[in-house]
């Protein structure tokens, strides 16, 4: 019954909704795994463009082939600015792969990753191969919990607290992990002395920027005396993403004793990452220099209870 | 990483391009299995809206839903016309769903299926589980081979043969299968005395008719005294599909007596075709019987070997 | 900056999504208007397999190539089964086709087109120029206004009714047009003796008449003696339409007959119906011809009130 | 007829393969024009994501929204490091985008716009509204020929040449003005002493750096001492960009006498450029500032006339 005997094109395709009027589109192979969780569905598939993607509720999480972009930058600057990381906690990153590049550092003793889905856990344990070292690691304690609860539970502090969560978006999941009381209250009283707190910021674009990474920005800013916003590209996101850390510690290193601390203390070397890049990742661009500048608005409780969206951006 | 918590859209699909212009496109659930053999691209997909599918080179075969509607119509009118259909001849059919129709006939005693491509075959053996009874059933011969030398290179003649080809595309590798002489010298002398023949014939929707749905008629009221086009719409391929049934003895039942013969020749009761609907499938609409009717083309080898296209419809 | 210099795809399309999981794609010429009225969107689009295509909300109305299926299938069978019409009133139809073989009967002294959207007729006045002369014709005579409120603000009856409305989804606009004491109260009391009416009644496919078709159907057969269904494949819908005829004469003519009073009453020749044509579409498949039969939902307002959806199909 | 008369989706789309695997797809608001020349066929669109879009086939050449990046970066950094630009030659540039950023600079006295493809310019200058000041501007000089011919027959020299051509594909129309010989022979004797060369150098992302911009850097520093690339990511280009500056001058200015230069010297205030933008733009990350380092393949015509593809990337 066949029409064209030869010659036809690619037929199973990956198609996510960037934003409402734009779409970005992969090639498959197949699909791996999928699977609904009490929060969340996620499949694993194979595409042709970005190897192996995690998709959680219809977006790409992390893709094979770019995904060390994204969590090198979330660990390896605060870990490296900071002077001897030995524990580190993690919300969410139940992925794993956050938690295999902080275990590259020989300083670290600990590593909490506190995960609220069980479910995405043990898929990404057991489907993700290059994170399994990670998982099996002594040094590594998962805990399944809300990540707030679990921080304001625990009597000890860490050297080094990274944010891999979801968006600020009013009415999600994570929203009360990026306030102004929460990085306050919770956040500081569980760094150490020195601490570094890290946070993806979300899309950090030309235009994207102001979505959330411009008030993330001023929100940390309100509670800690060095803040650092860098940004990076990530093929597979279709954006240039953003991360931001901050302290009150100083954090002020040359590209050239990045470079000299990931060589002492990093195992294997970093794809993405050098002291370089770094510098070039935390020069932004003009636009969103003068955004972040600019920015007011201040994520809160209240600003959340009262504004309250559908989902959508708070842009206040 | 997530920017949508919740509400998102179906994100794999498959994708068929009907036409150059024309997209048809279906929601996955998976891919269950691709391979690619020495003649062809399969895959089977779980599709959303049509179940299982069975895509070769990229075109849509068969799918679960609808699947029933195609091989009702391909093999139960030429049964049920002959007086007592014992032996069947199928040129293709490597899907298996033709076999298992015709091994529904109390009176078939023998059924060669004939197909060239043996990795589809096992493909289909394996995976379909709708025709593994067929398969299995002992009045089943099962030739990997060229339709066309298996026919010249045997013998004994058969009661039905029927055409579960590939469509006649000038340098596909179904061609040959379509011409009058092919018709005249091969079939016709492989047919016992009230044999008859049965192709699938192509789109025959309004439009879609003059692909090659016409000039299939054209060839076959060439060679054969009685030739009956008909046709039914097929959800999953987007369009109406025609068959052509064609003998020297007359093809002239009621919906009563195939009523009747369905009832008492065939096992279980058919899903798409009964009397009256065999009345309204070759009953043709207007501008269809019209193109028949003055339908001149007919399909010769030398045609083909001076106009010959690439991959294109013969249009004269 | 071009990477490509040559030997590109179609890069603009529309693109439907018949259901949730399925859809259907036409690559683009153009985008010819789009406006936006007090009760719908509407765009004008040159599509490149089917021509000047209509959408309105997203749902493509009818395409230039092949809306005479349509429009044939929804005016001739009424007005020829009629012995003598004069008089017809539509309801919707804003689109002019309808209007338009309306007025190839010789027979029609005056036909009311009532719709409620006046932008849309005043949109496919001005741009479907094949419907031109009919906007023209004095015997037409356009009403914008809610067709049950006009109904029966009139004094006067016809001889043939034609619902040229949405489907009758619970919440939808067109519902209560579509109910039986719709039917029993203010349709049957404005048809003069004789007179027959006539509604799309939806998909009519294998699997898609169990939508609205055969509770149309079922509602219909409550109020009127004859009850006629009838179907056929519309390429540009991607499926097959359905359309049922009723009224308190019979409906019964031969394609002989039907054949005949087409060349008597009507201007030019059809392109899609003619007697055989006739016979066939209303000779309904088995499945299709079972659901009918077996049909015991009726929509009322009712049950309307009761179950309401959100834009699904009423299931109950 | 209109199965869902409330919340649709967007149904108009322009959608482009960037790569085989790789789709990226704008809902659009209409098609305002579309032409083919004597080369290529042109289209402008409306999207709704990033505004007007020049489309030269099937690939996307600039939209509305973020042309300011690439423009900027084309033509501010070479002018800028130059002592005192009074000429300029443009080699393509049809669309008038990098003429309109030239002309900016106060210093400037003659540009020379030299695109082979009359109908695009005339188009473009009918068009894009936002470059007619440039196309008027008198120090213009626009001239329609094959750039490397007209550098060739012209005697006088520029004190920068700036390169907007399609990218370096073999076989492509642009393959040979990227060429060492090009370049040592063509190019250097049209540079003014001081002069500086700039060309667009197609996508410089994490991966796709390897396609063509680190042959382009390679070539270019066989023959000019001081080298200087540079990136930005372009979101409607769903990519990175890259852009190459070269001189036997030095190039080199801190962030502070850049900034310091725009103000002098530049009409109006940059959108993307400033000096820190640009230092963290021409600090490439460590893969690609490797790959650069490590590059051999030099562009030769000689290279072009013996490997010669398809359309397909020089990849040696």
């Amino acid at each position: 019954k066949s029409h064209t005997p030869s010659g036809y094109r690619k037929s199973c395709w990956y198609e996510e909704e960037i934003e409402e009027n734009l779409r970005w589109s992969f090639a498959l192979n197949s699909i791996l795994h999928t699977a609904a969780t009490q929060y969340q569905d996620i499949a694993l598939l194979d595409t042709k463009p970005f190897g192996k993607a995690l998709v959680i509720d219809g977006k790409l999480q992390s893709a094979e082939v770019d995904e060390f972009i994204y969590h090198e930058c979330l660990v390896h600057p605060p870990l490296l600015h900071h002077p001897n990381p030995k524990t580190v906690f993690i919300m969410g990153g139940g992925e794993g792969s956050t938690a295999r590049e902080i275990l590259r550092h020989f300083s670290v003793e600990k590593c909490v990753m506190c995960d609220i889905d069980e479910e995405v856990v043990e898929f990404c344990k057991s489907y993700l191969v290059s994170n399994r070292e990670a998982f099996c690691d002594p040094r590594l304690e998962l805990v399944i919990n809300d990540a707030r609860a679990e921080l304001i539970s625990r009597k000890e502090c860490y050297d080094v607290i990274i944010g891999d969560l979801a968006d600020p978006i009013e009415g999600g999941p994570c929203y009360k992990l990026y306030t102004k009381s929460f990085y306050e209250f919770t956040i500081k009283s569980r760094l150490n002395p020195c601490g570094i707190f890290v946070t993806q910021a979300g899309p950090a674009g030309i235009f994207s920027h102001t979505e959330v990474f411009s008030c993330i920005y001023n929100t940390l800013r309100q509670v800690f005396k060095y803040v650092v916003p860098y940004s990076a590209h990530i093929p597979s996101y279709a954006d240039t993403w953003g991360w931001i850390m901050a302290s009150d510690s100083p954090l002020l290193l040359s590209a050239e004793e990045l470079d000299l601390r990931m060589k002492q203390r990093i195992e294997g070397e970093n794809r993405y990452l050098d002291g370089k890049t770094f510098s070039s990742a935390s020069t932004l661009s003009k636009a969103v220099r003068n955004t972040l500048e600019n920015e007011t608005h201040v994520y809160t409780e209240g600003t959340a209870r009262f504004i309250y969206g559908h989902g959508k951006h708070n842009q206040e």
